[in-house]
Protein backbone atom coordinates (compact mmCIF):
# COMPACT_ATOMS: atom_id res chain seq x y z
CA UNK A 1 0.00 0.00 0.00
CA UNK A 2 1.38 3.43 -1.16
CA UNK A 3 1.43 6.37 1.10
CA UNK A 4 2.11 10.10 0.75
CA UNK A 5 5.91 10.40 0.71
CA UNK A 6 7.31 11.47 4.10
CA UNK A 7 7.55 15.37 4.21
CA UNK A 8 3.82 15.58 3.68
CA UNK A 9 2.43 12.31 6.14
CA UNK A 10 4.56 14.47 8.99
CA UNK A 11 2.58 17.30 7.33
CA UNK A 12 -0.36 15.78 7.33
CA UNK A 13 0.19 14.42 11.29
CA UNK A 14 0.99 17.90 12.09
CA UNK A 15 -2.15 19.31 10.70
CA UNK A 16 -4.37 17.09 12.64
CA UNK A 17 -2.82 18.64 16.01
CA UNK A 18 -5.11 21.79 15.08
CA UNK A 19 -8.38 22.29 16.79
CA UNK A 20 -11.20 21.08 14.21
CA UNK A 21 -8.88 19.10 11.95
CA UNK A 22 -9.36 15.57 11.71
CA UNK A 23 -7.63 13.60 9.25
CA UNK A 24 -9.55 14.19 5.75
CA UNK A 25 -9.29 17.77 6.27
CA UNK A 26 -5.43 17.83 7.51
CA UNK A 27 -5.03 15.98 3.89
CA UNK A 28 -6.76 18.60 2.15
CA UNK A 29 -4.91 21.13 3.64
CA UNK A 30 -1.63 19.53 3.14
CA UNK A 31 -2.57 19.07 -0.69
CA UNK A 32 -3.24 22.97 -0.82
CA UNK A 33 -0.36 23.91 0.85
CA UNK A 34 1.61 21.91 -1.56
CA UNK A 35 -0.29 23.26 -4.56
CA UNK A 36 -0.25 26.99 -3.24
CA UNK A 37 2.29 29.57 -4.42
CA UNK A 38 5.90 29.98 -2.54
CA UNK A 39 4.70 33.39 -1.90
CA UNK A 40 1.34 32.58 -0.21
CA UNK A 41 3.02 29.99 1.89
CA UNK A 42 5.43 32.64 2.81
CA UNK A 43 2.61 35.00 4.09
CA UNK A 44 1.11 32.46 5.85
CA UNK A 45 4.47 31.26 7.91
CA UNK A 46 5.07 34.81 7.97
CA UNK A 47 2.12 35.74 9.52
CA UNK A 48 2.07 32.70 12.42
CA UNK A 49 6.11 33.84 13.16
CA UNK A 50 4.85 37.16 13.86
CA UNK A 51 1.77 36.72 15.42
CA UNK A 52 3.83 34.54 17.86
CA UNK A 53 6.68 36.96 18.59
CA UNK A 54 4.51 40.14 18.64
CA UNK A 55 1.60 38.84 20.55
CA UNK A 56 1.58 39.16 24.59
CA UNK A 57 -1.23 39.12 26.90
CA UNK A 58 -2.23 42.67 28.31
CA UNK A 59 -0.72 43.20 31.65
CA UNK A 60 -4.20 44.40 33.11
CA UNK A 61 -6.57 42.33 31.99
CA UNK A 62 -4.87 39.59 29.69
CA UNK A 63 -6.55 40.68 26.04
CA UNK A 64 -4.30 40.29 23.65
CA UNK A 65 -1.96 43.06 22.58
CA UNK A 66 1.32 44.08 21.11
CA UNK A 67 2.06 46.58 23.78
CA UNK A 68 1.80 46.39 27.48
CA UNK A 69 -1.50 47.66 27.90
CA UNK A 70 -4.16 46.81 25.59
CA UNK A 71 -5.80 48.99 23.48
CA UNK A 72 -8.92 49.23 25.50
CA UNK A 73 -6.84 49.65 28.92
CA UNK A 74 -5.43 52.63 27.45
CA UNK A 75 -8.56 54.22 26.14
CA UNK A 76 -9.46 57.26 27.88
CA UNK A 77 -12.79 57.00 26.64
CA UNK A 78 -13.91 53.90 28.71
CA UNK A 79 -15.92 53.81 31.68
CA UNK A 80 -13.32 52.65 34.26
CA UNK A 81 -16.06 51.53 36.95
CA UNK A 82 -17.02 48.55 35.22
CA UNK A 83 -15.56 45.32 34.58
CA UNK A 84 -16.99 42.84 32.44
CA UNK A 85 -15.36 38.93 32.78
CA UNK A 86 -15.11 36.92 30.10
CA UNK A 87 -13.29 33.33 29.45
CA UNK A 88 -11.06 34.23 26.71
CA UNK A 89 -10.00 36.78 23.97
CA UNK A 90 -12.46 35.48 21.75
CA UNK A 91 -15.42 36.47 24.16
CA UNK A 92 -14.03 40.02 24.53
CA UNK A 93 -14.44 40.63 20.42
CA UNK A 94 -18.01 38.81 20.83
CA UNK A 95 -19.07 41.50 23.06
CA UNK A 96 -17.07 44.15 21.57
CA UNK A 97 -19.28 43.65 18.57
CA UNK A 98 -22.50 44.49 19.99
CA UNK A 99 -21.07 48.24 20.23
CA UNK A 100 -22.95 48.39 23.50
CA UNK A 101 -20.75 48.17 26.54
CA UNK A 102 -18.08 50.70 26.99
CA UNK A 103 -16.45 49.45 30.54
CA UNK A 104 -13.11 46.96 30.81
CA UNK A 105 -12.38 43.80 30.60
CA UNK A 106 -10.63 41.04 32.53
CA UNK A 107 -9.98 38.00 30.54
CA UNK A 108 -9.65 35.04 32.98
CA UNK A 109 -8.22 32.33 30.43
CA UNK A 110 -10.41 29.60 30.82
CA UNK A 111 -13.24 28.50 32.99
CA UNK A 112 -13.28 26.24 36.13
CA UNK A 113 -13.82 22.91 34.43
CA UNK A 114 -12.44 19.97 36.58
CA UNK A 115 -12.66 17.03 33.64
CA UNK A 116 -10.26 19.43 31.39
CA UNK A 117 -8.30 19.73 34.61
CA UNK A 118 -8.91 23.32 35.42
CA UNK A 119 -9.66 24.33 38.43
CA UNK A 120 -9.88 28.47 39.99
CA UNK A 121 -5.93 28.38 40.94
CA UNK A 122 -5.42 27.94 37.04
CA UNK A 123 -7.72 31.70 35.85
CA UNK A 124 -6.40 34.65 36.66
CA UNK A 125 -8.82 35.45 39.63
CA UNK A 126 -5.92 36.67 41.89
CA UNK A 127 -5.10 39.06 39.11
CA UNK A 128 -9.31 40.61 39.49
CA UNK A 129 -9.22 40.67 43.05
CA UNK A 130 -6.20 42.87 42.71
CA UNK A 131 -7.93 45.31 40.27
CA UNK A 132 -11.01 45.73 41.99
CA UNK A 133 -9.30 48.32 44.55
CA UNK A 134 -9.20 50.95 42.22
CA UNK A 135 -12.88 52.19 41.23
CA UNK A 136 -14.25 49.47 40.39
CA UNK A 137 -18.01 49.83 40.75
CA UNK A 138 -19.73 46.86 38.88
CA UNK A 139 -18.13 43.11 38.05
CA UNK A 140 -20.30 41.86 34.97
CA UNK A 141 -20.03 37.97 34.45
CA UNK A 142 -20.39 37.44 30.76
CA UNK A 143 -19.60 33.25 30.95
CA UNK A 144 -21.11 30.70 28.75
CA UNK A 145 -23.91 29.61 29.69
CA UNK A 146 -23.12 26.02 30.51
CA UNK A 147 -22.66 23.96 33.79
CA UNK A 148 -18.71 24.65 33.62
CA UNK A 149 -19.28 28.65 33.55
CA UNK A 150 -22.22 28.49 36.06
CA UNK A 151 -19.90 26.95 38.19
CA UNK A 152 -17.37 29.60 37.28
CA UNK A 153 -19.76 32.35 38.07
CA UNK A 154 -20.96 30.82 41.34
CA UNK A 155 -17.46 30.61 42.36
CA UNK A 156 -16.60 34.56 41.48
CA UNK A 157 -19.41 36.09 43.12
CA UNK A 158 -18.53 34.21 46.18
CA UNK A 159 -15.07 35.66 46.12
CA UNK A 160 -16.54 39.25 44.61
CA UNK A 161 -19.59 39.81 46.95
CA UNK A 162 -18.06 40.37 50.02
CA UNK A 163 -15.58 43.26 48.75
CA UNK A 164 -18.62 45.67 48.60
CA UNK A 165 -18.59 45.48 44.37
CA UNK A 166 -21.82 44.93 42.74
CA UNK A 167 -21.56 41.65 40.89
CA UNK A 168 -23.98 40.83 37.45
CA UNK A 169 -24.10 38.33 34.85
CA UNK A 170 -25.23 38.41 31.11
CA UNK A 171 -28.69 37.05 31.29
CA UNK A 172 -30.26 33.68 30.35
CA UNK A 173 -33.17 33.50 27.98
CA UNK A 174 -34.60 32.99 24.56
CA UNK A 175 -31.82 34.09 21.83
CA UNK A 176 -33.65 36.74 19.75
CA UNK A 177 -34.98 35.25 16.22
CA UNK A 178 -35.77 31.74 18.02
CA UNK A 179 -39.01 30.06 18.12
CA UNK A 180 -40.16 29.43 21.90
CA UNK A 181 -42.08 26.00 20.36
CA UNK A 182 -38.34 24.89 20.13
CA UNK A 183 -36.72 26.41 23.05
CA UNK A 184 -35.58 23.64 25.93
CA UNK A 185 -37.31 23.39 28.90
CA UNK A 186 -34.43 25.06 30.73
CA UNK A 187 -33.99 28.09 29.03
CA UNK A 188 -37.61 28.46 28.58
CA UNK A 189 -37.60 28.63 32.51
CA UNK A 190 -34.54 30.82 32.67
CA UNK A 191 -36.62 32.83 30.30
CA UNK A 192 -39.37 32.99 32.91
CA UNK A 193 -37.30 33.94 35.47
CA UNK A 194 -35.34 36.65 34.13
CA UNK A 195 -38.80 38.11 33.22
CA UNK A 196 -38.90 42.05 33.25
CA UNK A 197 -41.91 44.27 34.07
CA UNK A 198 -42.98 46.53 31.20
CA UNK A 199 -43.33 49.80 32.18
CA UNK B 1 -15.00 48.54 18.82
CA UNK B 2 -11.56 46.51 19.68
CA UNK B 3 -10.69 43.55 17.32
CA UNK B 4 -7.53 41.61 17.28
CA UNK B 5 -4.03 43.24 17.28
CA UNK B 6 -2.39 43.80 14.14
CA UNK B 7 -0.22 40.66 13.65
CA UNK B 8 -3.26 37.96 14.70
CA UNK B 9 -5.56 40.13 12.31
CA UNK B 10 -3.50 39.67 9.53
CA UNK B 11 -2.79 36.09 10.88
CA UNK B 12 -6.97 35.18 10.59
CA UNK B 13 -7.22 36.69 7.08
CA UNK B 14 -4.14 34.17 5.81
CA UNK B 15 -5.67 31.45 7.27
CA UNK B 16 -9.51 31.70 6.09
CA UNK B 17 -7.45 31.40 2.35
CA UNK B 18 -6.92 27.59 3.86
CA UNK B 19 -9.99 25.34 1.71
CA UNK B 20 -12.63 24.74 4.56
CA UNK B 21 -11.59 27.13 7.23
CA UNK B 22 -14.30 29.93 7.64
CA UNK B 23 -13.80 32.78 9.65
CA UNK B 24 -14.87 31.17 12.79
CA UNK B 25 -12.59 28.48 12.18
CA UNK B 26 -9.63 30.97 11.31
CA UNK B 27 -9.84 32.28 14.93
CA UNK B 28 -9.90 29.63 16.74
CA UNK B 29 -6.86 28.18 15.04
CA UNK B 30 -4.99 31.30 15.58
CA UNK B 31 -5.84 31.33 19.07
CA UNK B 32 -4.38 27.73 19.20
CA UNK B 33 -1.24 28.97 17.51
CA UNK B 34 -0.67 31.61 20.04
CA UNK B 35 -1.18 29.07 22.98
CA UNK B 36 0.92 26.05 21.65
CA UNK B 37 4.17 26.45 22.42
CA UNK B 38 7.07 27.42 20.16
CA UNK B 39 8.20 23.62 19.61
CA UNK B 40 4.79 22.81 17.74
CA UNK B 41 5.04 25.87 16.13
CA UNK B 42 8.45 25.55 14.88
CA UNK B 43 7.07 21.58 13.92
CA UNK B 44 3.99 22.33 11.90
CA UNK B 45 6.28 25.21 10.03
CA UNK B 46 9.39 22.93 9.14
CA UNK B 47 6.91 20.52 8.15
CA UNK B 48 5.08 22.98 5.62
CA UNK B 49 8.44 24.30 3.89
CA UNK B 50 10.33 20.77 3.58
CA UNK B 51 6.91 19.54 2.40
CA UNK B 52 7.07 22.31 -0.39
CA UNK B 53 10.89 21.94 -0.62
CA UNK B 54 10.73 17.82 -1.68
CA UNK B 55 7.41 16.82 -2.45
CA UNK B 56 7.02 16.86 -6.35
CA UNK B 57 5.40 14.91 -8.52
CA UNK B 58 6.70 11.72 -10.23
CA UNK B 59 7.95 12.25 -13.76
CA UNK B 60 5.83 9.27 -15.03
CA UNK B 61 2.81 9.06 -13.20
CA UNK B 62 2.96 12.27 -11.41
CA UNK B 63 1.88 10.86 -7.94
CA UNK B 64 3.52 12.45 -5.33
CA UNK B 65 7.15 11.66 -4.75
CA UNK B 66 10.18 12.91 -2.87
CA UNK B 67 12.61 11.53 -5.90
CA UNK B 68 11.82 11.35 -9.59
CA UNK B 69 9.94 8.16 -10.10
CA UNK B 70 7.43 7.36 -7.35
CA UNK B 71 7.44 4.64 -5.02
CA UNK B 72 4.77 2.59 -7.36
CA UNK B 73 6.46 3.39 -10.47
CA UNK B 74 9.41 1.76 -8.89
CA UNK B 75 8.15 -0.78 -7.44
CA UNK B 76 8.84 -4.29 -9.00
CA UNK B 77 6.24 -5.91 -7.40
CA UNK B 78 3.75 -3.67 -9.72
CA UNK B 79 1.63 -5.06 -12.61
CA UNK B 80 3.03 -2.55 -15.15
CA UNK B 81 -0.08 -3.86 -18.05
CA UNK B 82 -2.37 -2.02 -16.28
CA UNK B 83 -2.72 2.08 -15.08
CA UNK B 84 -5.25 3.67 -13.37
CA UNK B 85 -6.12 7.06 -13.89
CA UNK B 86 -7.50 8.76 -11.09
CA UNK B 87 -7.84 12.60 -10.57
CA UNK B 88 -5.75 13.51 -7.88
CA UNK B 89 -2.90 12.26 -5.46
CA UNK B 90 -6.15 11.98 -2.81
CA UNK B 91 -7.80 9.42 -4.90
CA UNK B 92 -5.00 7.23 -5.80
CA UNK B 93 -4.09 6.58 -1.51
CA UNK B 94 -8.01 6.08 -1.26
CA UNK B 95 -7.77 3.31 -4.13
CA UNK B 96 -4.22 2.23 -2.46
CA UNK B 97 -6.32 1.25 0.73
CA UNK B 98 -8.47 -1.03 -1.01
CA UNK B 99 -5.40 -3.47 -1.37
CA UNK B 100 -7.12 -4.38 -3.62
CA UNK B 101 -4.64 -2.94 -6.96
CA UNK B 102 -1.62 -3.91 -8.02
CA UNK B 103 -1.15 -2.01 -11.35
CA UNK B 104 0.21 1.33 -11.63
CA UNK B 105 -1.78 4.71 -11.92
CA UNK B 106 -1.79 7.86 -13.83
CA UNK B 107 -2.57 11.27 -11.77
CA UNK B 108 -4.66 13.37 -14.01
CA UNK B 109 -4.64 16.64 -11.96
CA UNK B 110 -8.28 17.68 -12.52
CA UNK B 111 -10.83 16.36 -14.55
CA UNK B 112 -13.00 18.22 -17.04
CA UNK B 113 -15.02 20.79 -15.52
CA UNK B 114 -15.39 24.14 -17.81
CA UNK B 115 -17.31 26.05 -15.29
CA UNK B 116 -13.97 25.66 -12.69
CA UNK B 117 -12.10 26.70 -16.05
CA UNK B 118 -10.32 23.27 -16.21
CA UNK B 119 -10.40 22.37 -20.00
CA UNK B 120 -8.41 18.77 -21.55
CA UNK B 121 -5.25 20.62 -22.30
CA UNK B 122 -5.23 21.56 -18.19
CA UNK B 123 -4.95 17.86 -17.28
CA UNK B 124 -2.01 14.94 -18.02
CA UNK B 125 -3.39 13.42 -21.16
CA UNK B 126 -0.95 13.92 -23.55
CA UNK B 127 1.36 12.40 -21.13
CA UNK B 128 -1.07 9.09 -20.30
CA UNK B 129 -0.87 8.48 -23.67
CA UNK B 130 2.56 8.60 -24.52
CA UNK B 131 2.87 5.94 -21.51
CA UNK B 132 0.63 3.51 -23.83
CA UNK B 133 3.01 2.10 -25.72
CA UNK B 134 5.44 0.27 -23.40
CA UNK B 135 3.37 -2.80 -22.31
CA UNK B 136 -0.15 -1.41 -20.95
CA UNK B 137 -3.35 -3.88 -21.86
CA UNK B 138 -5.74 -2.01 -19.78
CA UNK B 139 -6.29 1.36 -18.44
CA UNK B 140 -9.11 1.59 -15.95
CA UNK B 141 -10.99 5.26 -15.24
CA UNK B 142 -11.36 5.80 -11.75
CA UNK B 143 -12.95 9.48 -11.82
CA UNK B 144 -15.80 11.02 -9.36
CA UNK B 145 -19.36 9.93 -10.50
CA UNK B 146 -20.78 13.13 -11.01
CA UNK B 147 -21.38 15.31 -14.22
CA UNK B 148 -17.23 16.46 -14.86
CA UNK B 149 -16.31 13.08 -13.85
CA UNK B 150 -18.31 11.30 -16.37
CA UNK B 151 -17.71 14.39 -19.27
CA UNK B 152 -13.84 13.28 -18.15
CA UNK B 153 -14.41 9.74 -19.22
CA UNK B 154 -16.44 9.86 -22.34
CA UNK B 155 -13.52 12.52 -23.72
CA UNK B 156 -10.40 9.47 -22.58
CA UNK B 157 -12.53 6.78 -23.70
CA UNK B 158 -12.62 8.40 -27.02
CA UNK B 159 -8.95 9.31 -26.79
CA UNK B 160 -8.13 5.52 -25.69
CA UNK B 161 -10.27 3.39 -27.94
CA UNK B 162 -8.55 3.87 -30.79
CA UNK B 163 -5.31 3.07 -29.45
CA UNK B 164 -6.21 -0.51 -29.15
CA UNK B 165 -5.89 -0.44 -25.26
CA UNK B 166 -9.01 -2.22 -23.26
CA UNK B 167 -10.81 0.76 -21.56
CA UNK B 168 -12.76 0.17 -18.30
CA UNK B 169 -14.49 2.24 -15.68
CA UNK B 170 -14.81 1.19 -11.86
CA UNK B 171 -18.65 0.68 -11.49
CA UNK B 172 -21.79 2.54 -10.55
CA UNK B 173 -23.93 0.68 -8.12
CA UNK B 174 -24.93 0.76 -4.47
CA UNK B 175 -22.61 1.85 -1.34
CA UNK B 176 -21.65 -1.43 0.73
CA UNK B 177 -24.27 -1.23 3.91
CA UNK B 178 -26.64 1.65 2.27
CA UNK B 179 -30.08 0.94 2.45
CA UNK B 180 -31.79 0.09 -1.21
CA UNK B 181 -35.29 2.41 0.19
CA UNK B 182 -32.89 5.60 0.46
CA UNK B 183 -30.88 5.22 -2.98
CA UNK B 184 -31.67 7.70 -5.40
CA UNK B 185 -33.20 6.40 -9.18
CA UNK B 186 -30.15 6.99 -11.06
CA UNK B 187 -27.95 5.09 -8.82
CA UNK B 188 -30.77 2.39 -8.54
CA UNK B 189 -30.65 2.40 -11.82
CA UNK B 190 -26.87 1.99 -12.74
CA UNK B 191 -26.99 -0.41 -10.56
CA UNK B 192 -29.52 -2.38 -12.51
CA UNK B 193 -27.27 -1.60 -15.59
CA UNK B 194 -24.77 -2.80 -14.26
CA UNK B 195 -26.12 -6.38 -12.52
CA UNK B 196 -23.77 -9.37 -12.46
CA UNK B 197 -24.65 -12.59 -13.18
CA UNK B 198 -24.66 -14.87 -9.92
CA UNK B 199 -22.62 -18.27 -11.11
Amino acid sequence: MSRYPEPMGRLITELTRLPGVGPKSAQRLALFILQASGGEIKALIDAIEETKKKVTNCSVCFNLTVSDHCDICSSQDRDRSKVCVVAGPQDLIAVEKTREYNGLYHVLGGIISPLDGMGPENLRIKELLKRLGSGVSEVILALNPTVEGEATVLYLTKLLKPLGVKVSRIAYGLPVGSDMDYADEVTLTKAFEGRREII
